[in-house]
């Protein structure tokens, strides 16, 4: 067989480490122990590496090393900025948010919203794009916050933030600006200041790094309120033992993923074509959910009535793994928040699929990835949803 | 040489990283990529993982699967559980603790008062060591929360946890007990249940864990806020995506830490004593802070006036890694709270140090240790405090 048995289409919920990344964390660990706020020299050949991968990660996203905030993930880097954005502009202080958004912004949002913050969520289009948010900001109240995706977890939308950000700066300076960029980062060319953003997240395992390495940047001269009390590590915003471990290998997969950002582009717009293709000329029948100009390794497909959690399962017993919705809601029926307010039908919602490349992806994975999606669908075929 | 050149006791700030935890690693991320939330055979996969870790941790603390919440380490389970507590008794509950708290459970219950919960700071005795808590449970007040940890990060001292545990349960069971057993899981035996506490907080970096690994346990039936918001893992206590990678080495760092319990201990007592003795034996005068009868693998010890910070850095020179104080406030030169609320004089707190054993400690290094220890003390003997 030239295609492996066990085929992984589903990088979004969580990608292949890199071998660069594990590499990473050996040599930090081979390094010895250390606690990298100790003052002896083991403490600070960790505290060398820890810094290394933050100046690493600042350059490839156009910040200051000052500016990352290591944390354990995108859910806790989310709750902090927005937690900390809230607090920061007060206890009423309103919220403006879409429902396109992840779980742990949306959550926070609700959270924030039943502690008295006035919140706004704004639909996007039904190509699942949110392209104005200002149209929410109220006139003459106090400032708040903003929060809007740069890419979207399920159809791969990209989001207008640059020119979000640019608006805001220019007309509501006093208001904070957070984007969740989990998707984006090692996907698409992400600088950080360009944006005009106060707050960026990102996860270290959607590109290749380990799950549990995650980061916030944040805006010189935006303190937050940290979400934990401790220590003084990373100037307080984060208390705990900062992991140099996890920081390397988040850093080098995430420069192994930049270099390669064009590349995979291509690669991955290729794999698009060739599964759309490859659909059409079997006639087997589909919908794309979202806009054809996202992140091109995000393929959100409805198969005309086919029950997603069937068509899941059925191609798991095939050894495919896609996923129905987003990881977290995915052992969930419930119809999915970003297709429902995208305004497409239940029955089209209830059957969409999502397909993610990542970057170990090759040509033989998904040609093998479609003879027994094409197998599965047609066995379901007409099935209709119950 | 027989001894390695540079030479590591600052095991209470981190441990060497076992073979054992980082095998569990490399094997986790063989496996290939999932989210432990998906629900297809790679997810499935990660998900066994993290579920056997769980296991284990459980059955070796003496807890039910289900009370083990994993989070990045000690102050996010430390905070977890103080945050929660205090909300659920309630906006004004009362709070009992004590100065020898490490800083992520002082600076919460700190935070907290400010908030509005009285607080009430209980002085160790001279030897560090909390007898009696119950002194300060005000009479007919709401129920409230109380917090003592296993063992001192400092001075070794073991509080009498499970004797406060018992007595809360029969006088005050509405009242909730938080323990902090970050220095004392993986050195003495630890069972979660028979201690009478509402949740226990540890860190996998203390006994050879990596650093990003911990966890709190959580009594059935005393459910906990959570810090963040978002997916539904770990029963919504604790959202964002698991790392079955840091699960599955902390556990198995666990196992073996317990197993080599009895052995660790006496080899630790071994090591102590012969510091004492070959320190005496060379006349070189000290005094030893806190309880002797504590954990023997931390030694705190004044050298007659020489300053801590001074004899750390000199010692650095010499390639042996010990500390001053806690590893969170060893930057600093603030007298350290815990030898402050112990009594001490303030010219033996400024020069406490502390010598803190691990796994992996031989007789070699602690023969090599004292011979640069008891040099580099004779060069700074007699320089009095500035």
């Amino acid at each position: 067989m030239k295609y492996p048995t066990a085929i992984y289409l589903d990088h979004a919920a969580s990608s292949t480490l890199r071998e660069s990344a594990s590499k990473a964390m050996v040599e930090a660990w081979q390094k010895g122990p250390g606690n990298p706020a100790s003052t002896h020299h083991a403490g600070r050949a960790q505290r060398r590496i820890l810094e290394d991968a933050r100046d690493k990660v600042a350059s490839l996203l156009g910040a200051f090393p000052d500016e990352v905030v290591f944390t354990s993930g995108a859910t806790e880097a989310n709750n902090l900025a927005l937690l900390g954005h809230a607090a920061a502009a007060g206890p009423n202080s309103p919220l403006i948010g879409s429902p396109v958004e992840h779980k742990s912004v949306l959550q926070v949002l609700c959270e924030l919203a039943k502690a008295g913050h006035p919140l706004t969520l704004v639909s996007p289009n039904p190509e699942g794009i949110v392209p104005d948010l200002t149209c929410a900001l109220p006139t003459g109240a106090n400032p708040g916050t903003v929060t809007l995706q740069l890419a979207n977890q399920e159809t791969g939308a990209l989001q207008p933030v640059g020119k979000l950000g640019k608006q805001l700066a220019s007309t509501h300076p006093a208001w904070r600006l957070h984007t969740d960029a989990t998707q984006a980062v090692g996907k698409i060319r992400v600088d950080f200041h360009s944006l005009f953003v106060h707050t960026l997240s990102l996860s270290g395992h959607k590109w290749g790094g380990p799950i549990g390495a995650g980061a916030l940047l944040v805006r010189r001269g935006w303190p937050l309120r940290a979400l934990c009390h401790g220590g003084e590590q990373q100037d307080g915003r984060r208390p705990g033992t900062e992991s140099s471990m996890l920081a390397a290998a988040l850093a080098v997969a995430l420069s192994e993923a930049v270099a390669d950002l064009d590349a995979f582009q291509t690669r991955a717009s290729a794999f698009r074509q060739t599964i759309l293709n490859t659909l059409k000329q079997n006639a087997v029948p589909y919908e794309i959910n979202g806009s054809p100009e996202g992140l091109p390794h995000i393929l959100n497909l409805s198969f005309g009535g086919i029950r997603a959690d069937l068509l899941v399962m059925a191609l798991d017993l095939e050894q495919v793994a896609i996923s129905a919705g987003s990881a977290c809601t995915s052992g969930s029926i419930l119809p999915s928040s970003v297709l429902t307010s995208m305004g497409l039908s239940k029955d089209r919602i209830l059957s969409s699929i999502r397909i993610s490349l990542g970057h170990d992806t090759t040509p033989e994975i998904v040609d093998e990835a479609l003879v027994r999606l094409i197998r599965v669908v047609r066995r379901l075929g007409g099935g209709g949803l119950s």
